[in-house]
């Protein structure tokens, strides 16, 4: 469709209201060649042939969703996620979302670039909106801690997640997170940790099952909150010492992101990231007497029994004690799922979420009176690209930054379903739930992409995307400490007028 | 001066980098007519003659200080604060602020137009920088809500203030905060609060002076922050039953900060506005063996002798649980204090900040590592804009803001002193204190009104702004509460199957 | 029955495991003249004739219950509560009470004495089990401070209560407070509060009545939780700087514990009171559809929606961060109720709990493993005669102690219900509830008045208890405080070297 | 000296208040064969001869002193610990205390119980009066298993010890601690855990030295107190998912004291046991420019900078956030921690504190009016009693119990100092330090050891005591939890209408 190419290089939205996480205004954008060139009234008045221009008026103009955390077709429990790059970066576009960051993570002993490059040779032909990797730290070694260094120096890498979790698979002891904090600092990147304390997982489901608890509630069962909330305040405490910028992905519940939240008050470097499944339901799930329903909500951390925790969450997500917020999609349909019917160990972790997001956050967040829609730009897509290093390109509709747009009806409605979500599963989360808050065009790169329910979109069209290292919004700060704030020995004159003791052997 | 007025019109700010809250970008920034009319790279390659171009390499350039919270020439407690609206705010320019929001406050019984009228009139003729005024509410009338609703629509007053202490001068009971608060809130004013318990610091007078302590540490001990933490939590619920915005002035204790964070964790919209007094010293001085050092410190709500004090406060700031930084400027001289050299309750209260402000943000905030530039930025002029209703026409460089610009040197230091201040008092509560960062020039509405140390404006160039009413950074969350928070009558069928008890009269 | 009068002058219990606060232990208890001669095991293996023995084997043997918080036959909101002296001291001892501490409360302007004397001269000729009385001080003069004096030097009242809800009947404001809790420290007495905001119950009792919120609903959406927490710290600064010892009736909330837990870790001198109608029930009930259920409920400060308050408040028990429990039993009947059908502020403020406190704190609290039995003995008895200067006459199982005893079985269970209740009202919170733990035998100043069902008392037998003022418990700490913890002046040079400023007169 | 031991089988102390953790009363003690047999008014007035009379009037009876946490002569770091259970126990009579818990602690790989013979070898012939021990579990394994079992059967042990920290020495990773608290709770012990995150102060103390920051300010800055939070969360949330009591030793820090009043309000079952030494010091001392003052001071985990801990652990204590005091007793002479004066690391851990305990604590606690008479011999005592399951034979005066008493004077004071102190070193880090509060007599089961400055006491005339497991004070609620408190499957129907997916292997 190369006319449709032409035609999309110039682009002019008009008569919307432009909302950036700082403020809004009525203003009309410009796109030249995927980046917007001017914000202003009145802009073009009399349009040229060529032009496409979208009327936005009574609509908000927002900066394209980023979704800090998915797992695309992810092989994971014996199982792959049924999203794959295209179908999931399909639905993104679907939500409001023009990025995604998934992660690239190897089996202990295994090469981290090796990883990348296969994540990426697996998305690069498929994605259809922008996206970037994280990629997992889940053993050590010196070739492990060289490879990082390539990874953030040729690969625009800047941000390595490290699991407390998932006992003899991906976790790492308090030895390895020290080195690995150590060398993301080292290097200008972003520690992350999925933060659960996996030898209390791995003695609890044992236990349940030996209780005779099969089904998914012994999934919440043996690792109830404070199993997360520990392994939260382990990881902040170790990040702390090193003066290492530590951000927790998928906060579920809310001991951790209390922790987190006192974390930040001491002045510590940490980020909290909520997702929409914490955000838009709750953990009461897992005892629905329907297996498959329960099933269908198995995630690693689990959602939490306390119905009053998405609230929570959301009120913290509002006052910036929490900050940006992914999904942890990884999608199992109920073929997959029921892997786990005998043996809820056995299920394969994971839900939905990477087109409902924006929605979600807008309906619980925004239509709730709880932030509004500048907070709710920030915490979709302005913060994460603070935080990784990808500001203003992304995050913001500013002359110069990437036209990666999204043009949203706060007034319209929608009912999330299965039947009717664009995500290759069978089973979503959010069922039912009713929306206000509908992305009526997806725009990636200044191409429409998706409008009105019609997708606009070829497999491969998404760009990889590097992310340089030392986020001024993340290091600033971790620097100027490391300057300021070393401690210097006392000065003493020296200790001579005493004879030591002869050391003695232990019995 | 007219080619000095000419020359202004045109102003070319060259190499610094250009600092907003969110993030940094070395630019030029062109002004004209007082306002910014473009930020970029190499603007204006080859200056043309009349264009006044001010070097900032390796310099920042940031939007002007915005000190919320002043008193100048404020007559209060038999004596008159000796900064008046000129050296006040000359003082402001020379420490980098260029826009000072003042009260004014009526006696109990009197009117608030006539009070605003008077104080504007002081005003006009003298500020050398922009201003605003808050107005106090001492008591309750029909009138004073008429009044307030006179302001807010004709005279550019968003911001009324109320005082929860100085039993029989200036405070108000429960009853009157009630109504005043539902009137700001049905204005889209913002209420602001004195937070102590003037009941309990009345008693505490009595009582300190019954047992002989007469001096400035009577002045802590007869308010203990306890005093200020309840009256806090006690505006914050009011507030809250309301709906009502509410702005904390003069955050000085750990324990009312935290009454403050917590309330906004819980979604509370709630501001904290530490000053440079409680950011940059403590109340350690009241103990001071020199009567004229203690007393020069003293302040209501005090300066607490918790020593960690400043740095919990400049954490909380950091992390956005406090919002805004004011002063307090209310300078009286040691000749004024000594009116209280026999009893405490009779110092005036007041230290000075206005011109030190900025610096002592910097060294202890960003020197120290706790916040960044931009945070810098966000908590000194961006955010007290947005609450306020300015933005961004105040509190940010951009194409359209008021050309209220710094040029600061982050790497420079000065040592704070009364010997080289700009204001008129003899005291510096900041006595010897070095600081990093120092304010290199000063432009106000495009005219660099001070540079190097020398000052080119004359009283009564500054302007009154006016402040629309509800505001969005604080009102968008409020009314869209109001829509969907309210509480619905539970359906029942009616009540009829009893036969009433006969009511008895009480004994 | 003068012979049964002789025969109960001695009594034996055998067999049972006598439960204190500190420890359990099989023992038998010997009981002569009404109170307890031995404690020991094989005490009289061969009982002589005359001696009444009670086989406790497999029971337990705990110092009966004191409710620190009735209102028997009290006049209020137009009608009088259904329960007197005599069936709510009867209700009392069947579910294991055998002493209740009621309010005599005078309306404003009237005299203590008199309120004393007339509760009095209702009590004595109708209880069944041992009563005190504190007193309410519902407004200022010296007048009543002397009568304050008077109580507690001549009529054994150690404790008064002030209100700082009710506006209008009984609220006072903070100098009533400072006032009143200054007094109960100079007499040793402990001060009392109902602790809720007085103003904001009357704003949102409008507020809501306006919105057209008539239900029980209304009762505590115009009074939610904040403005209880609200209250409760005020009064808890107002009594620390006094350095008074606060007692807060009432706790109905998670935030209002809270403020006290928080206090007491800072040393505050403050007990809570949790009562079995904020432990066994909560507020969702306001919402049920049936108006008699939801009326039924209405009780100031009321229920908590929150339905997790009854555990955290349990938990708090268990913990000592709450102190003893009450019921603040004023029972209204459905037709007393029904004054405010239409309108829910005429709804007479009430619940029961007085017969079911025992059995709800062992449902609630030991059966749960939330405590165990002696720490159940310490709220329900032993730290309440602590408190109120009755230990250990009261309060515990102990040679020389009052016999007031419970035999309760730990392992039957009973169906709370008001059609088998011994109170008089037709209505009953905990309608339903299933409790383990029943009280078998009543023994009240060692006569066995209550046993398998069947009362042997008679109106007027149980006699008032004077309680002495400075009750060591409390009062230790405060005096120890009052001689080491005073602020002494700075030793300073005078301050002569200036001349001070001549005072202005304010505009 | 036979007629001395003969005199003391019979022992009356008049006139004193005895004072119990529930209250204090003016009662005559009268002591036979090392057990209380009266306590009561007016005993024996007329003494028959032989009958030993220790006048008390005006002074306090209390239970003598439990140090629930000593080393004596503990071969440590190279060296061994200066008091050996003969200088020890002697220090410990002449301060008040009459009973020790040591620790015997295996090396790694070597059996548990060789390790309590060794150490019961050593005290046996020397103690002064009775002790116990605690077991440390430093590695695991099935042999480890069954000697717990046999420790507890057989030894009187009813509880084991956990080290986090000393990485290679004793620490074990949280698989241990799982295998061991569910030991522990199995055989009804409690789990004991030196709580400090050994990771990091292996990491920490290789980054301080390698900053060439060698002194004793290293050891704490190696080790801050989020080191020690952070292990303290972690025990706690691995005992709580067992449900095993957990006892937390030597508590150091405020954050470390929150966490596990945070734990205790939730409902946990855990102990904190505040030492002498963070009550009574600080560790601003280790920046004392005197490097042997400073080394004096070092201990694992480490006395805090910030000067407030303290008074915020003696709040805490006071109010049963805390439960029991100990001492960490280990003391090292100059000369031995000369081993470390070029390196911090080296300096062998420990400070003295078995003889001050008590009047520190008196000191601090009681005369400050933190607490009173009652809750100091609830903390010194009584709580150590009830935990350890020795209780009311020891840690109280009643009627059967041991004759472990000290006569104390509460008006005298005494000035600490290791000149004139009874342990073996030469150093005290309470020097100077002026307490009230001074043991009088000490009487260890009934005879009197110390009176007046002079020992009376044989080595070996203490007695081990054994413990038997499942103390009823803290098992009583950990078993009507396992009862009542177990999750049950949800009833569901068998999953079977869907195919499986076939599983895949990772790539």
């Amino acid at each position: 469709m190369p006319s449709q190419t032409v035609a999309q290089q110039r682009l002019l939205i008009k008569g919307g209201k432009v909302v950036n996480d700082d403020h809004s205004v009525v203003a009309d954008v410009y796109v030249e060649d995927g980046v917007v060139r001017r914000v202003g009234t009145n802009l073009c008045p009399e349009p040229p042939s060529g032009l496409l221009v979208l009327d936005a008026t009574n609509k908000l103009v927002i900066p394209g969703g980023i979704d800090t955390h998915t797992h695309m077709q992810f092989p994971f429990m014996g199982s792959r996620s049924k999203d794959d790059f295209y179908t999931g970066t399909k639905a993104a576009i679907a939500g409001g979302t023009t990025m995604i960051i998934d992660f690239a993570i190897p089996q202990k002993g295994c090469s981290l670039i090796e990883a990348f490059d296969t994540w990426k040779s697996w998305a690069d032909p498929k994605v259809c909106c922008d996206y970037a990797l994280h990629v997992g730290v889940t053993w050590w070694s010196n070739k492990v801690k060289e490879e990082m260094k390539s990874l953030v120096q040729s690969k625009g890498v800047n941000s390595f997640k490290m699991f407390m979790a998932y006992k003899d698979l991906y976790m790492v002891n308090d030895e390895v997170l020290y080195e690995a904090f150590s060398q993301c600092k080292e290097l200008g990147a972003i520690a992350q940790v999925h933060a659960e304390n996996g030898e209390l997982i791995a003695q609890g489901a044992k236990k349940m099952l030996a209780m005779g608890i099969t089904g998914p509630e012994g999934h919440e069962l043996c690792r109830p909150e404070e199993v997360e909330a520990e392994a939260t305040q382990r990881a902040i405490t170790i990040a702390n010492v090193i003066n290492c910028p530590l951000f927790v992905v998928h906060v579920m519940s809310k001991s951790a992101a209390r922790v987190i939240t006192n974390a930040r008050r001491e002045g510590k470097v940490v980020y909290g990231e909520p997702i929409a499944a914490s955000l838009g339901t709750d953990g009461t799930n897992y005892w629905n007497k329907d297996w498959q329903h329960a099933a269908g909500h198995v995630m690693g951390p689990p959602l939490r029994p306390d119905p009053s925790t998405p609230d929570f969450l959301m009120n913290l997500l509002a006052n910036d004690d929490l900050s940006v917020t992914g999904t942890d999609n990884c999608t199992f349909d109920t073929c997959q799922k029921a892997l786990g019917k005998d043996d809820f160990t056995k299920i394969p972790n994971g839900v939905n979420g990477v087109e409902d997001r924006m929605s979600v956050i807008w309906e619980k967040g925004v239509y709730s009176g709880k932030m509004d829609e500048n907070r709710f730009v920030a915490v979709t897509s302005t913060n994460a690209a603070k935080i990784f290093n990808l500001y203003p390109k992304k995050g913001r509709i500013a002359v110069g930054s990437d036209a990666d747009i999204v043009i949203w009806d706060p007034k319209a409605t929608r009912t999330i379903s299965a039947e009717t979500h664009h995500q290759a599963n069978n089973f979503n989360i959010f069922e039912g739930m009713v929306c206000h808050g509908v992305p009526v065009a997806t725009i990636s790169r200044g191409k429409v992409v998706y409008e009105g329910g019609t997708f606009n979109v070829t497999a491969g069209e998404g760009r990889y995307v590097s992310r340089p290292p030392f986020p001024p919004y993340v290091y600033k700060r971790v620097r100027q400490r490391d300057q300021v704030c070393q401690p210097v020995p006392v000065k003493r004159a020296p200790y001579t007028d005493v004879v030591s003791a002869t050391p003695i052997t232990p019995q």
